[in-house]
Parts: C-alpha cells; structure tokens; sequence
C-alpha cells in the first residue's frame, strides 16, 4: 500500500488533534469537518480498504467506536450522527487508508448528506445472492 | 427498546435473506437495497445507537465486515463500496436497532448518494475539543 497523510500521522511525522489510542487504533479530529465533532477512527495496520484489513484491526475499530460515539455526543451536544466508511475513489473515499467517520448530524443541516434511491429486492433472487454470500463468508473465515 | 423489524428477524419470526450468523451478530440482504448486494449487519443485542451497544458487540461487527465486505464484492463484480451505520432519524435511520450498511457503488450511479460539505478546523478549537474528547474516551473506557 502507498503511504498517504495517515501513515505520516501515525509516524508523528504530522501531528493530529488526538482523541484516542490503543495498540491497533488511532482517532483524531478531522481537520476539514462536516460538523463539529467530525472525527476519525483509523486502524494502525496499513490497508487501502476495509476488505483488505485483518479481522482483528477491524473488530480493535468496532469496540471503540461506542466510547468514541459518545464522548462526541456528550462533548457536542449533537443528538444525531453517522458513522460512514468509504472504499475506493467512486464511493468518496480521499485518503486510501481505511477510516471510519463520526459525523455528527446538527439541526442546522451541518454533517452528512445521504442520497437514498432504493430498490425492491426480487426474493427469488435474493435467496439465491444470498445463499452464494454465505458460501462465500464461511470459506473466507 | 422497542422491538423493531429485527427483533422480529433475529426471533425467526420474519424471515431474511441470511449472509452470516455468530454468537452475537447476524447480516442479511436489505429487501429494499441501493444497489445489489446491499447487506446488513446487526447485532443480536438489542440496542437503538451504537453509543448504547456494549463494546463487545460493536467489536464482534467489526471483525466480519471485512469478510462480509470481500464476499459482496467477490459475488457482485463490485469494487467500490460505502460502510454506513446511521444513528437516530435526522441521521437517516429507519430501523431503530444499530445495523451496518455494506453498499456497494456501481458505475451507473446505484448505491449510496453522499454529499460533502465540509469546514476548516479552527486549530485551536481543535486542540481544545480533542483533549475534551480524549478525556471522555478515557474516562468511559
């Protein structure tokens, strides 16, 4: 994987405005926030995308997320907010090292805007997806 | 909590399109999806957000989105995709027991719309909020 801004970060080579370290994960604020509060959760393990990280970075991110979630709400009053994880250049991610946003959602409109067009699934179809997914989860495991 | 959709899904009593199921998580196809291969993620304890979900449950999510993720993407052709998990109603959340969104974003649009509009930290805001934030993390660990 190419290094990005993250892997600079977690050298120390560039500082960041910390909010949480353990030894698999790092957050801190995000220096062009959609809200106040904006923060970032990125697992120290280099990845470009969540599909590529180890399960044990990934469950590391999981368990902080809740304490994380809500020192943001406790610390901004916000109510509301999103967690998002973008994979590749196409679904907006901008830095190709996995990170997982909190983004509060203000009264004001400020945080994520979500566009939500969907379909209807075909259940015969949809029995058949599925039963292939699994297949495939239980061979990756 | 209310019992929701999921309670009902979890019990057996509605049924699902079942991806994978441990101990304490269960993922499914959404029946209204973005795009194909829209898989849920929930867990089996019952809370609304996820700032209310015990770290282990958030931790045992973590651990098979990389799975579920490379599934989606190995049976669908997909290479992009969105992680999303929305917390309360003006977040955009419909079903009020936390789940994962794996949405797959497709050349021809379909998948999830995201719009950004972020800020500038302010630095010394910043310094300030992430050492109150970082305390509460703490604090809460």
């Amino acid at each position: 994987m190419a290094e990005t801004i993250f892997t600079k970060i977690l050298n120390g080579e560039v500082p960041c405005h910390k909010v949480y370290e353990d030894d698999k994960v790092l957050a801190f604020l995000d220096i062009m926030p959609l809200s106040e509060g904006h923060t970032l959760i990125i697992p120290k393990e280099p990845a470009e995308t969540i599909d590529r990280l180890s399960d044990d970075s990934a469950a590391a991110i999981g368990r902080v997320l809740p304490r994380i979630a809500r020192a943001v709400l406790e610390e901004t009053g916000a109510k509301h907010y999103n967690v998002l994880q973008n994979n590749g250049r196409p679904a907006h991610q901008a830095v190709l090292h996995v990170h997982f946003h909190i983004i509060p959602k203000r009264e004001d409109g400020s945080g994520l805007g979500i566009g939500w067009d969907p379909g209807q699934l075909d259940q015969e179809k949809g029995a058949d997806l599925a039963k292939r997914l699994a297949a495939r989860v239980e061979k990756s495991s």
